[in-house]
């Protein structure tokens, strides 16, 4: 492994969750979100709502508020006598790409100043009430929320899985259940040992009464991630009504 | 505006279409892949193919292809007995934040080592060709390409909304004809004095009987997203094909 300051501030970075009371001065801001917007993908399909003065989660110093923005993009055409034809589900593909490579740059450049934060992944379900908080125009969606502050805590960096596991040469392998269980094993064991489900008192509780067997002596990320796409967001109508009242109807397959 | 080697490499950053002869070593490629899955969100729902052997784009060293993985997800969930319910428009849009998020840690990792990069955005509408190619087994979607290596061309960063047009204080203000002007003007000009465009010969040609009356002295960055955004991908089958092939049709709203 080669070591450098941005090699080290990616490989340090974790969720913060809590901050002190510290706020950001304008420099430091505008110093994070320069380094966002320089993010690569020249459509700058992505504007950030930053906020300051409401009371945040984690007692955080500012909250960015990614936006996919069609609006401007669609105001600058609109001069130049376009109009977008586009479909929807694919400006999002584009959106989401430029909103999320500037998002991670916030994050890299934030951990780089001393400063943590923590992506909230509920934003796209919050769309409604974000649209009105903000006062967004249509064609505007807030794909993701970070909390950003002085950080509180400290803990290491979370476990991810063996390198073998998620970098290919050449083609995807057949992957071999010793594959499957060593990558249960990095992903459990790990998180096991830094105590982060017991810290944060997250265990997904169980529906359609299915018994619960687990406590936190046992229950960690690959149980944690397995209720969550086995239980949750099965109409996708929560998706749909979101994209649809920020202006983002997303016509697809037939149904039936 | 701080300054530290993050926020350097980040603010430094462009896009590189040209490489030299020289190849990456296994440190610097491993170091770069382990840097980009550091990346936040924990959803790891993103695995890397990469390439040294085949002749690649730009004659780049490398082609990584970041592909949204719920195959490795669901091999995890079924030894755990569980099957994935949520919807694939919401698995999705985790997915490809996942994977971009990967993305612009493997661009700043390489840039801090000295590496060139470049995205290239055609990558979904190709994902039947790439699914052959690097054997990718259902329920991966091959997202965005990255093309890497040592950088045989010099320039600068490209120009950038003016700050004031995209990060926004406690809400999204009513955006001035004032303000389109400026921002239509800082991108254009900016273009124009790089002389991007006439380099690289990527006027979007128009379609539909529409008359040409740009020269490379005028076309720049706002007419070339409009053109885009203007004439391309109008069916959203475009994207839900690729989509299906790969294992995940996308239910939509009610067609008529």
């Amino acid at each position: 492994m080669i070591h450098n300051p941005v090699i080290d501030a990616m490989m340090a970075r974790r969720s913060v969750r809590k901050f002190t009371d510290q706020k950001l001065d304008d420099e430091t801001l505008e110093t994070i979100a320069c380094a966002g917007f320089q993010a690569p993908f020249a459509g700058q399909l992505c504007s950030l709502i930053v906020t300051r003065r409401a009371r945040l989660p984690f007692h955080a110093a500012v909250m960015f508020t990614i936006c996919v923005d069609l609006h401007r993009m669609e105001r600058i055409m609109a001069r130049r006598g376009w109009k977008t034809v586009s479909n929807n589900l694919s400006l999002l593909f584009f959106g989401i790409q430029d909103a999320t490579l500037v998002a991670e740059n916030l994050t890299i450049a934030a951990e780089s100043l001393g400063l943590g934060s923590c992506l909230l992944g509920n934003t796209p379900y919050e769309a409604p009430k974000l649209r009105k908080l903000y006062k967004l125009p249509p064609r505007v969606f807030p794909l993701v929320q970070l909390a950003m502050g002085y950080p509180d805590e400290e803990y290491p960096p979370r476990p991810r899985y063996p390198l073998e596991f998620s970098l290919f040469e050449e083609e995807y392998p057949e992957l071999t259940d010793e594959m499957i269980t060593e990558a249960i094993k990095v992903m459990d064991e790990g998180y096991l040992s830094q105590g982060y489900y017991v810290k944060q008192k997250a265990m997904i509780r169980l529906e359609k009464g299915r018994k619960e067997t687990f406590t936190y002596e046992d229950y960690s990320w690959t149980e944690h991630i397995s209720r969550k796409w086995g239980q949750w967001m099965e109409d996708p109508e929560d998706i749909l009504k979101p994209l649809r009242v920020c202006g983002f109807p997303i016509q697809g397959e037939k149904q039936d």
